[in-house]
């Protein structure tokens, strides 16, 4: 149809009105979540809220009950090649070997100060349980947390010569922020230390500290030479946020049991089998990192390495293909990765 | 001044009329906390309130940081002359002891099940952790908090013949929701069972399960004969709650120092300096039992000896005097002690 001059013009203010008041009510919102491509895993996060905030849906869930929960490394940021708190803590050994500087002569502080990457990529866990207590032990709650911030303020990541915390995954904080104008409770459930998230996690997604759950050492209560109390960060390891440490951890610090969860390793396994086992609609979700190009690519199928990452096996894959987990493919699921592309 | 017949009416009239146009803006509202007496510790509430929420004031405080945390037993209900949760372990020992006949004949269970009250009264603390244990241990949450939930719809105290959850003070009800509406998050902070108080700590006070922060044993991950995933309750302490327990589990659980913390004994004494020792505007109340006709006196100068209760001794109170805590009288401060009053 060719429709000439005035008339082609007219015709198009028409259509626009006639848009406007007979389009559909639900295209003319806003797409609460736009940097994910329509398809299975969109499809479920949307269904999945509607379910459980539409008054009189059999799925429905009262506002006080509604929990969501996420891992952090590798699922709300990267985690490749290296985990940020482990750079964190690598950054932090000079101070404390200069401090104490007979550290500088026993391992694994010897191999660190080397700087050969290689040697420091093949530390034990246990060497890194030894560096992490070295570099917090004995300093206050307080003092930890400007010394994180001090670090976040000015470290930046290898490939995209950015601060971490502009390394978070667009499509996740959309879907952080939709949960959150459905009155669901965000939380953070991390095999990370607490008291590093919980110094970014406000300003970077809007979790807020008592919203933050994760590996977490003792404090002891004590007081200052002025009278004042305060808390001192101790080496003892109170709670181990991975594995069954995560629905363990929810259950000490929430008390309840997640609507939905998300994650992207076999640490995030029992979290996610926890999740979706409960009654009512549920939502486990798991990341697979299979965009080589705009992130990294590893996992099942990916020939890519485990590092020292999260790792998600073939196993896995075929768990949440088996009690029915979504499959989040950065790839083929997210038109955007992050915020600054 | 003698107004006669119709005139009386009319100036009736006209002074309301006045009073509602030109009466205090302030005098005008709702009263928050009615069941408070004009004085001292009903001032530093509503002070502390307006300080920390009026924009531009300097001790404002952002809403996300507005945390406000209360002991639970003899500071938010009654605890003389026996704490709740000891009532219901020594009510859930005869089906304990059903199941395993052998510990009726080994101690502590034994002189639970003479029922000779004041040898149970006796009991040591750890005989109490045993019985807590026994009670509980191998249990999945959910079952736990069925059982718990039973027994409080079953159970009434002995002197007011009323459920338990009846036995909370309405003064307290009121800064709870008072602080509520003001954008504080209320918490519980107990030196008792974190899941027992999570059973009724909603319905009761309007404090979700994740704002219940008390001493905690650990739970164990685990898979049912039908494959489904639970937790179990385990014998190991995680958490206690009591003395610096309760900052330590503070920095745990919130993140945050509070700005308002009330507690009625010496294991909330690290909670009330902790509290006010932070920056800003910071209120340390603790509540004194001085009312033997409508509650109980115990503490300080009460004469009453100190039970299995909190204490509050006269050292405490010098502490609370020195340090600015305000002290809460139940005398002369509530005009109403209980709801059903």
């Amino acid at each position: 149809m060719k429709i000439p001059g005035k008339c082609a013009v007219a015709f198009r203010v028409f259509a626009l009105g006639a848009l406007l008041a007979f389009g559909s009510p639900i295209r003319a919102q806003t797409d609460p979540l736009p940097s994910w491509n329509d398809g299975a895993a969109k499809k479920a996060i949307v269904d999945f809220v509607q379910a459980t905030t539409t008054r009189g849906s059999p799925k429905f869930v009262e506002p006080a009950e509604r929990i969501a929960t996420f891992d952090q490394d590798g699922t709300l940021w990267v985690e490749h090649p290296i985990y940020t708190q482990l750079m964190f803590v690598l950054d932090r050994v000079p101070a404390v070997v200069k401090a104490k500087p007979e550290l500088g002569k026993v391992e694994p502080f010897k191999t660190v100060m080397s700087g050969n990457r290689a040697a420091i990529g093949k530390l034990s866990e246990s060497d890194l349980i030894k560096l992490l207590a070295a570099t917090s032990t004995g300093m206050s709650v307080e003092m930890f947390r400007s010394e994180a911030k001090k670090w976040f303020a000015e470290a930046k990541d290898a490939r995209w010569k950015r601060p971490y915390t502009d390394l978070t995954y667009l499509p996740m904080q959309e879907v952080l922020k939709y949960l959150r104008a459905n009155d669901y409770k965000t939380y953070i459930v991390t095999g990370g230390g607490q008291d590093f998230v919980r110094t970014f996690a406000e300003a970077t997604y809007g979790i807020p500290p008592e919203q933050v759950v994760g590996s977490a050492g003792g404090t002891r209560y004590g007081y200052g030479k002025d009278g004042k109390p305060f808390l001192t960060k101790e080496p003892k390891l109170l709670l181990n946020d991975n594995n069954a440490g995560k629905p363990e951890s929810i259950h000490l610090m929430i008390g309840r049991r997640p609507g939905m969860a998300v994650g992207n390793s076999t640490g995030d396994r029992q979290m996610l089998e926890y999740t979706k086992a409960g009654d009512g609609a549920r939502l486990s979700m798991i990341v697979l990192h299979d965009d080589a190009k705009r992130e990294y690519a590893y996992g099942p199928a990916q020939g890519l390495a485990n590092t020292r990452v999260g790792t998600f096996p073939q196993a896995l894959y075929n768990q949440a293909v088996k009690q029915g987990w979504v499959v989040i493919s950065m790839k083929s699921d997210w038109n955007r990765i992050f915020a600054f592309e």
